[in-house]
């Protein structure tokens, strides 16, 4: 049996087509892109066609503004430490908000054991950060604003273009985390009006192990990894050529399809949201449904355990992720959730459901046959569970 | 016409193998190794049987002591900036050499530019440090002492196992950059003695874009990619799952091939320097072939410019590479070849010639014969050419 995957938020599959030209890619065997010889330049001209779809996916001025990295996470890392180690000299305070990724969470933490100062915002109970709120924030020290585009817990997509309006006239550098939004949902780096943007690969169905950073022009960033002179000084080390070509071939088919897809996933966490009531009850929708990701839910399931529907689901063919606390591997409940207002018992027992391209109606109606299932066996037996 | 590859410390080509099993890997398509479902525990084996297969190449005590990275420069950043930070409570000095790879050599910079001090030591006329001299220049402020392994210019093998012996009786952290040795000569951490040790992949005919960098346990060091739990927290972000599938086959490879590759690249060597004499005169050989890596030769060819050559060389189907400065996209000759005594003129006129497991002797004797017409050229019009 082959899994249904509603936690494309984790893991999307590669497309075939992205497929194919990581394959061919590997068959080539090319050469290094900085070396000097015909290998060498077929090599560079691979890249910088990546480069070009890339850039033209997020709509940059010249695709020179893209810097190939690792992945989101090292975009992220990139983007608040280089952004902070280069202008050190004019300051040392960060304003951010209480519901971003852990990579931006950690690296600011980082910089607070380095002397830095943060100020980090509270959200409403959808999730959203207020834009009075970043101004207030913001002192004569302030160096960076970072406030993510869309929350990959609850999908809430936040006020960007009015925060860069803030930023802009304060002359403070804005770095937006677009990780699980670049490619899922249209993004323009003009109209947001960010400096620094990160953004992945894998959530637009290329491969893990690629990811880039958006640096506007002119801004002041150090590189996190110094060494060779690739990605014009930017970014040291030898490219992950193969896995930037399925990047670049991912990019391209987002563009292409940005439409359809996300009317196909809207289509099916609607579906999920209006026949949920009919299978479970004692649940509530986490975030904006409204003006957050299109392909994603949130569902805080009263009285029981989101790692234990998490494994039941696995056993009956369906994937799902949970923002339960042992199942991310952390001690505590999820940071986001708590921010929304959630408690403790309500952020465990939280499924985060995210359809892909590839998903049908069908799906999301066996998964909500499924789910009802376990809750109802899940809730027999819990010792959380309203008597009644 | 295919090239010959001579410069397989630029690119290596990927082997069947390997490029067999990435094949597999993105066809498939694995879930990610943090998701507790069955696409995800497949994921985590495939990665744990790669971690397992790197140990065994460098031989680790344990291989949890291997963290992923994506490549040879991560690892040297993470090595150098994570020991740095996590260690500056008890001293900000740094002991290093004056021909380290430049992600050596500028993370250092770096470290410099937030307040670290750096002794750079200088090397004998082979490329050598003495270990003597790494012992007298630390001081009680010395936390970490960074020597690369084998010098990706002219092969010289640095004294890692005397300075181990030093920086562990004076409770100093050692780094060796042993990107270019790791899979090309055997390694053994245990033997050398050293604490954190980067390597990469493509070295041993693996891919770009995948490295790992060995952390002895109890070593005080941070990430340098600050975010989710992955690699034991050491390492935050999704893993390029297909490029360290493809590096674990690769290391396999390579602990297997071991003795016999060695033989073949230094055969090789061998030929090109004995018949060298033969086709051109006024050059000098660069490093310790004696005492070096069995797959380099560094020639210093008077008079000439190494990139004419090499592009010459190209034209005739045959890829080497140069150290002069423009190849390189640095406005400098090498810091290598001018720490061991070159003359600008000299440095500008060095090729690095580096066969690898599938060039033959017939090879060789070809790229002898181009080299020889090349160089004749080349000093008929050189205005650098000795009168005579």
């Amino acid at each position: 049996m082959t899994a249904v995957n509603l936690d494309h938020i984790s893991a999307n599959p590669l497309l075939l087509e992205v497929q194919e030209a990581m394959i061919g890619a590997i068959r080539k065997n090319y050469g290094n892109p900085s070396s000097q010889n015909a290998a060498g330049e077929e090599a560079l001209e691979a890249l910088d066609a990546a480069r070009q779809s890339v850039s033209q996916l997020i709509h940059c001025k010249n695709e020179k503004e893209i810097v190939f990295t690792s992945g989101g996470t090292e975009s992220v890392n990139h983007a608040i430490k280089g952004v902070a180690f280069a202008n050190a000299d004019k300051g040392k305070h960060i304003v951010t908000t209480n519901v971003e990724h852990g990579s931006v969470t950690k690296s600011i933490k980082r910089l607070s054991q380095l002397g830095y100062s943060v100020t980090s915002l509270s959200v409403d109970a959808k999730g959203r950060v207020d834009p009075a709120e970043v101004e207030k924030a913001i002192t004569d020290e302030t160096i960076l604003v970072s406030v993510m585009h869309s929350n990959n817990e609850i999908g809430t997509i936040q006020p960007i273009e009015e925060i860069s309006k803030i930023t802009k006239a304060r002359k403070i550098i804005l770095h937006s985390d677009a990780v699980d939004s670049v490619g899922v949902v249209p993004i323009d780096v003009q109209k947001l009006g960010v400096d620094v943007m990160s953004f992945a690969s894998n959530p637009y169905y290329g491969p893990t192990g690629a990811g880039g950073l958006y640096i506007r022009r002119g801004v002041g960033i150090w590189p996190i990894l110094d060494g060779g002179v690739q990605e014009r000084n930017k970014r040291a080390g030898s490219e992950n050529l193969i896995g930037i070509i399925g990047m670049g071939v991912a990019a391209d088919l987002a563009a292409t399809h940005m439409d359809q897809r996300v009317a196909h996933v809207k289509q099916l966490t609607d579906l999920f949201l209006k026949e949920l009531p009919n299978y479970i009850d004692d649940y509530y929708i986490n975030g904006d449904p409204e003006n957050g990701l299109p392909n994603l839910v949130s569902v805080a399931i009263k009285y029981i355990e989101g790692e234990s529907i998490v494994l039941m689901l696995d056993d009956d063919g369906y994937i799902v992720s949970t923002r339960s606390a042992c199942a991310t591997g952390s001690l505590r409940a999820s940071h986001v959730l708590m921010s929304i207002g959630l408690d403790h018992a309500d952020a465990q027992g939280t499924i985060v459901v995210t359809p892909g391209i590839e998903n049908s109606p069908e799906d999301i109606m066996g998964f909500l046959k499924a789910l009802k299932n376990i809750v109802k066996s899940l809730r027999d037996i819990s010792p959380l569970c309203r008597i009644g």
